[in-house]
């Protein structure tokens, strides 16, 4: 059994830190904020048996830890900049430790995200981190900031995470290949780091938020926060490629209430679509466009048509009774 | 059974932030820290049955998880400014995030710091705080700054947390009134934040850390970090006023090696006495000279005659087998 301080040091103490004044080490990291730039801060606890299941692959719970704090940076239009790990452990065991870090760290990498600071511990499996980024002042992305006309648009495809876990469940039937792309998009999300940025800075996009939840509820809370409504054309929702060959109903039910999408939806003024799609080529991330924000409060499902959908769809609530 | 949205609006969030530029319910919270200054960072987990009791007290587990974390601020002089809540709960109870909210609140008021944002979830009950503070550049107490010559000081008292422990496991009988006056400082510690500014803005202070796994185990890491070495005074060390009527080979033991202070210990030059006394008077916080930091390395107990002390001491560790 390794001691606390020996697990820290092998598995989560690099070399000298980069970005921060002082790392890992001390009672405090210390981090110097670029001068005149907002710090974004977000933080997300993924419990074993609720978000992830139990025997989850290391690794990937690795990378999935971040991604989804760094989804919460790119719903800011935040740039990456560094985050703490706390650790809940059953046992310090190193196959684990090796697996999970080098996930953690490989996206951490990727970003420019360096881990400045945590705590561990033993006790049920417990992930938390919390996630520095910076923006300019009046450049963050709010939830409050849709308005009437805006467009709504959606990063990369929705629904193939949602599928994984309905192929897991036996809710229906996937074949092998089907459930192992469809699962990756559940195990190793793709945060849209980029995106948010490149929308932050150049793109006049107005509101975003993450969609973690399902889409529909995640859209509420930009409609709630901003006083606005919208209608959802629930047809032209990006489906994921295993999605989109399942039918309709399941479609639009997935893509419209999924949930662990980790995409962006944000709104934008119509007078910026090119500036989307040019934004969108530099982050390298497809958008698409999927309905309106309006005047009128609530939020209208229509079908290719146009016409009413009624779908029985739910956002996900970890305290609500599933 | 409340929903996660209905209970964090209910119990966490409250008027509009006074702090922060964004506060809870965005992707993330925005912050604009003070121009020139550093942000220092520090993260804790606590753990139901590692950290405290099934079914302690929710007020007081709520000023705790706080303050564990503002004990890390003080330690490097910084001034708490935000924290952020992670929280994973078995159900949602009125009763208990009534409690707790209110002992998180009213410390994180005593110290002007705002909760920015946080997650909640369900799980096996799990208290997650990351705590924001800042601090003039240079000005940090760092473990790696204790020179030899220094004076070792300590804050408060000692010990009485861990005899608060030895009576609630029966490992020696106290009565109600010393149980109960001792079982404060471990349910309710205080975290010496103006004392930690104090030092580091006036006192000339080298190195700081806050004792929480003991102050052995803790002043030996600001021993490896500095490369230095010390002898301590134990008969000096400052016990708590109800261990100060315990026998002597208890005193010394839980003073030097009894965790869950959230005392201050640090280093500053001979030179720096008064400044430091100054500093203390200034914090209203008593402070107790027990040793000195010396060239050569390891640690060495001494007795009030300066006899070597043999006490078998282990700092704690949440991997090691306990």
């Amino acid at each position: 059994m390794l001691s606390e301080f020996d697990l820290i040091k092998q598995y989560f103490q690099r070399q000298a830190p980069r970005r921060a004044v002082l790392g890992i080490g001390d009672d405090c990291a210390l981090l110097a904020p670029s001068p005149g730039m907002q710090m974004a801060i977000s933080c997300d606890m993924l419990v074993e048996g609720r978000h992830f299941f139990a025997g989850a692959d290391a690794r990937m719970l690795g990378h999935k830890a971040l991604a989804v704090n760094l989804s919460d940076l790119a719903a800011m239009g935040a740039t990456p900049r560094a985050f703490t790990l706390a650790l809940s452990l059953p046992s310090a065991e190193r196959a684990w430790l090796e697996g999970f870090s080098a996930g953690l760290f490989a996206l951490a990498d990727a970003h420019q995200c360096e881990l400045i600071g945590g705590d561990t511990t033993r006790g049920p499996l417990n992930i938390c981190i919390t996630v520095f980024g910076e923006v300019a002042p009046g450049r963050a992305l709010r939830r409050d900031a849709a308005r009437a006309g805006d467009d709504i648009w959606i990063s990369g495809t929705l629904g193939d995470a949602r599928l994984a876990l309905a192929g897991y469940r036996d809710e229906l039937a996937l074949d092998a290949g089907q459930l192992a792309a469809a699962a990756v998009r559940m195990h190793a999300p793709t945060p849209r780091v980029a995106l948010g940025m490149a929308l932050s800075a150049h793109a006049g996009a107005h509101a975003a938020i993450d969609i973690s939840d399902g889409l529909v509820g995640d859209l509420g809370h930009i409609l709630a926060a901003s006083g606005v409504g919208a209608t959802l054309a629930v047809d032209a929702l990006p489906a994921g490629p295993v999605l989109a060959t399942q039918p309709t109903a399941l479609k639009r039910r997935f893509c419209a209430a999924g949930g662990d999408d980790y995409e962006l939806c944000f709104t934008a003024p119509a007078s910026q679509r090119a500036a989307v799609m040019a934004a969108a080529a530099q982050a390298g991330t497809p958008v698409t466009r999927a309905g309106v924000i309006e005047a009128a409060a609530g939020l209208r499902l229509v079908d290719a048509a146009g016409a009413a959908l009624a779908l029985a769809l739910a956002g996900f609530d970890h305290f609500s009774g599933d």
